[in-house]
C-alpha cells in the first residue's frame, strides 16, 4: 500500500493539513486511511466505558462493534513498526501517516509554517520529497518539491502524482 | 478461536459479570479478548481528537498508535457478523462476547438477576449452556448448568471446562 508521511515540529499544523488533504483525496475518488503515531500516551477509550472495563480487566484486545463503525483496541508491550501498523489496515489506495518520523522507506512531506522558531531543516531527511510551507523566502533543497501549505488540493494532487509514479516502478 | 457469549436483559449486569470473569480467566493464565456489540451508536472517538478529525475527513480506517496500545477504528456500512468480528482479533485462548444474541453457533451464558421484571427465559435459546443467576428459586432447564451470578470464579471455571471439552471434539 502506498503510504506517505507528514513530518514537522509540533504545532506547525500537520494534523490540519493532513485532514484537509485526506478530504481532497477522498473527493478525488481515492480510498484513504490514516495512521497517527502519538509519542505520548493517548487513549481513545474512557474510564467507565464497557470497552475500558474489559481492557483494564485484562483483555488482550477489545472489539467494540456498533452500527456504522467498529473499534479494535489492543494493549501492546512494544509499539508496532510502521510496516506492522500498515499490515493492520484493510487495503486502500493511500495511507497518510503522522509520526513515525524515523522509520525508513516512507516518503515524507515536511510541514513548515513561517514564524515558528524551529528550523524546518531539522526535519529534512533523504525521505522528504516535498516541503509544504507558507514561507516564500524558504530555500527548498534541489530535488524537493515546494508545496503551498495553504493549498491542500495542490498537496493532494502532488500525492496522487507521486503514487502514480510509484505505481509505474 | 473459542468464543462464548453473555446474554440477558439490559441492566442485569452482563458487563460487570463479563469483566470479573475476564479477570479470573486472565489470572488462570488464559489469554482473553472481549467483543461487545452495541445496538446503539457508540463512539470511542471524541470530537476534536486527531483520529476523529481524520475519520470525519473521510478516512476509511484510522489507526492510532501510542506507547502501550493502539486503536484501529473503521467506518462500516454493514455491521460485521460475529465470524467477521472474531476474524479481526489476534489469536487468544478465549473470547468473551457481549451482544450478537441472534448469531448462531455461539454458546451462551444467560445472565439473570432476581427482582428484575424481565422473564429470563425470553433469552433462552438452544445455544444457552448455563444460566448465571442469584435466584435459587429459578428453575433451570435440563441440560443447562446453574451458575452463581455472584461467583465469577465459578463462571470462569465453567468456561475453562467447556473450552476443554470443545478442544476434545
Amino acid at each position: 500500500m502506498f503510504a506517505i508521511g507528514f513530518v514537522g515540529p509540533s504545532g506547525v499544523g500537520k494534523t490540519t493539513l493532513m485532514e484537509k488533504v485526506l478530504a481532497r483525496l477522498k473527493s478525488r475518488g481515492r480510498r484513504v486511511s490514516a495512521v497517527k503515531s502519538a509519542h505520548h500516551t493517548v487513549d481513545v477509550d474512557r474510564p467507565g466505558k464497557d470497552s475500558y472495563r474489559y481492557r483494564t480487566a485484562g483483555a488482550q484486545e477489545v472489539l467494540l462493534v456498533a452500527p456504522g463503525r467498529w473499534a479494535l483496541m489492543r494493549e501492546t508491550a512494544v509499539e508496532p513498526t510502521l510496516q506492522e501498523a500498515l499490515a493492520l489496515l484493510s487495503p486502500v489506495d493511500i495511507v497518510l501517516v503522522e509520526g513515525y518520523k524515523s522509520e525508513e522507506g516512507l516518503p515524507r512531506i515536511l510541514v513548515h509554517r513561517s514564524g515558528l522558531s524551529t528550523d524546518p531543516l531539522t526535519y529534512l531527511t533523504s525521505e522528504v520529497v516535498a516541503i509544504a510551507t507558507d514561507d516564500a523566502q524558504l530555500t527548498i533543497p534541489a530535488g524537493v518539491q515546494r508545496l503551498d501549505l495553504n493549498n491542500p488540493g495542490a498537496v493532494a494532487n502532488f500525492i496522487v502524482g507521486l503514487k502514480a509514479n510509484c505505481d509505474h516502478i
